[in-house]
């Protein structure tokens, strides 16, 4: 078992890594919660998958386990949503001493650590992510969010969840293009801290090998960011590298092209800009290109949407702007990358910049 | 002006108490927040006595101001309510820096509380408390709420204000009823922590004498508990007293009892039992009944809604309750109460007993 510490403002626990860690939770939840009554909180794809897996394992452990199952789907992470599972649990008198479980990816995880949040003032929950996406991104750091009609993630809070349970078995059933967007994350991390990682990437025969230390240094490098910066006010922001043309593209496409890909082109448009602006390293951009396509990902946008004008609009209504600029994360050289606030004024000419 | 610092788990702010000053905030806010975008949140009955002031005493010192008012009462205390205040938020495009200013009682404060603490996982808000109760008690301490079908304030969250500025003019347009509920919670404090302050309250003449020092030693003595127990978990919750009958009652009538006189009739019960136990000073129920009648406060309850078993039903389910064990604030001498958890399955007679 590989085990990772995570240290936040809010509080610390741990990341266990482990193949088919999520069969024998109960052990490990008794000796780490004692016997609290537990909330398994997941989609209707990962509860037919996983679901049955779980509970067993918690109750073979004579842990009292309860369900809250909601249709799988991004269009599914509203309050109504988060509303159904805060009345279940008032319904079956969950109590502030009692767990929820997120059992699925990242929307799974922002649902249930929000409905965590705020039930009674603040329950504890713990992750399970079933995909490489959460597990090496969203399971860690604490952000929860439910969509509005005005835009993604506009509502959550900062909740610590008090353990992650990693069991990178259950990737297994999760289709390339899924494994790809969690190497979307993973390239990102390279990029924004740690050479060395690149390097290990590059070098790796195929996805699937030595996977468990690759999710291990992922989580450590975000971990650094979040234990510097746990609210999101400055250094945590790095983690956004290619995030800010990422979202745009998500919005203009109406999320047509999955998360890992809007990143994995958000992050070459950021390079390029970097490099238009003389502040990236040479062939960074080439290097960056080579690794995603490795990991079978895009690295131009592949158009519809509109021009550039359409781009700024989307990124000037993204929710890390402010007083009228808005902030890009651009790489200054592999392992590096730098905060740079733009007037939104000038983001027709940032976006076409980029796109060249 | 009064100044009372607080300090939390979560942050300091400070409590001025001025007559007039909800007219003169703008130059106040400029000082202290520099020029954020301010949404008002108010119900529809204290925008009519008080939005406008307020409106125009920012305006005059420029400050860019939206209102979010919402109809008066504890049924809209809802996630409803909410989502349209988060939804207009977003559509008006306020950002991290932004504040949110809860112009109220209590049911404002926590619905602007609560939406300040989710949107964008977080921005600033102020309370301008324009009721007795919600000055003494709930504009400090950062705790927020929504109701649930399943009971009230079962959602919410720690969130605490940025500041918060009394004026007492503002009670002037409460009904004597409304007084009496604040000065419910203000001899709640002088039982549990300052029998000086109790004989100051048994001295004073008429409730409107000296109000700004009332109001000041009552919000010292809460900042005392919330800077030693910020999240609720143990020293704060002798904050309580009085309340866990008083919920019930509220409960058991249908809230047809107001939250002062419920809290006031769940004191002397609390008292009552304390007696029984042999755990008070001889004579403290009849120096609280007295206390509590001078405030024109009731010190029984007028009945309706059944006997004790429909009282111990409805604690049962009150959320503090825990692990089979509900806990109690029972009185030990004036200025001095104990936290004392009883089995749920002995509450008929606990209600029983308190009743006698």
């Amino acid at each position: 078992m590989i085990i990772v510490p995570i240290q936040t403002a809010q509080g610390d626990y741990q990341v266990m890594i482990e193949r088919g860690i999520a069969a024998r939770l109960g052990e490990i939840v008794r000796a780490e919660f004692g016997s609290p009554r537990i909330m398994i909180f997941t989609d209707s794809t990962v509860d037919e998958l996983y679901g049955r897996t779980v509970q067993a394992g918690l109750r073979a452990a004579n842990l009292d386990v309860s369900r809250f199952v909601f249709p799988a789907g991004e269009a599914y992470k509203t309050f109504r949503t988060v509303e159904s599972a805060l009345e279940i649990l008032a319904e079956e008198r969950f109590d502030r001493g009692d767990l929820i479980l997120a059992l699925g990816g990242g929307v799974s995880g922002d649902l249930a650590g929000f409905t965590a949040s705020i039930y009674r003032r603040g329950i504890r929950f713990i992750q399970v992510p079933t995909t490489l996406l959460a597990a090496v991104d969203s399971s860690v750091g604490g952000k929860t969010a439910v969509d509005l009609p005005q835009g993604k993630n506009l509502a959550g809070t900062f909740w610590q969840p008090s353990a992650v349970y990693c069991d990178p078995d259950t990737f297994r059933t999760l289709p390339p293009q899924r494994i790809a967007d969690g190497y979307a994350e993973i390239i990102k991390h390279g990029f924004i801290a740690d050479e060395d990682y690149l390097i290990h990437l590059e070098k790796l025969p195929c996805w699937e090998d030595s996977l468990e230390t690759t999710i291990e240094r992922s989580i450590r490098i975000k971990a650094a960011f979040v234990a510097a910066d746990t609210l999101d006010r400055n250094e945590r922001r790095k983690l956004n590298f290619g995030h800010t043309f990422g979202h745009a593209i998500e919005t203009v496409t109406g999320f047509a092209v999955s998360h890992g890909a809007a990143v994995a082109i958000g992050m070459v448009m950021a390079s390029r800009l970097a490099d238009r602006l003389g502040i990236a390293e040479v062939s960074l951009t080439e290097r960056l290109e080579a690794l995603l396509r490795k990991y079978g990902l895009p690295t131009e946008f592949a158009g519809g949407g509109g021009g550039s004008e359409t781009f700024a609009r989307a990124a000037a209504n993204d929710k890390k702007s402010g007083a009228g600029k808005i902030t890009f994360v651009l790489p200054v050289r592999a392992g590096e990358v730098r905060l740079t606030p733009f007037d939104i004024a000038d983001l027709q000419k940032i976006f076409a910049l980029a796109a060249e």
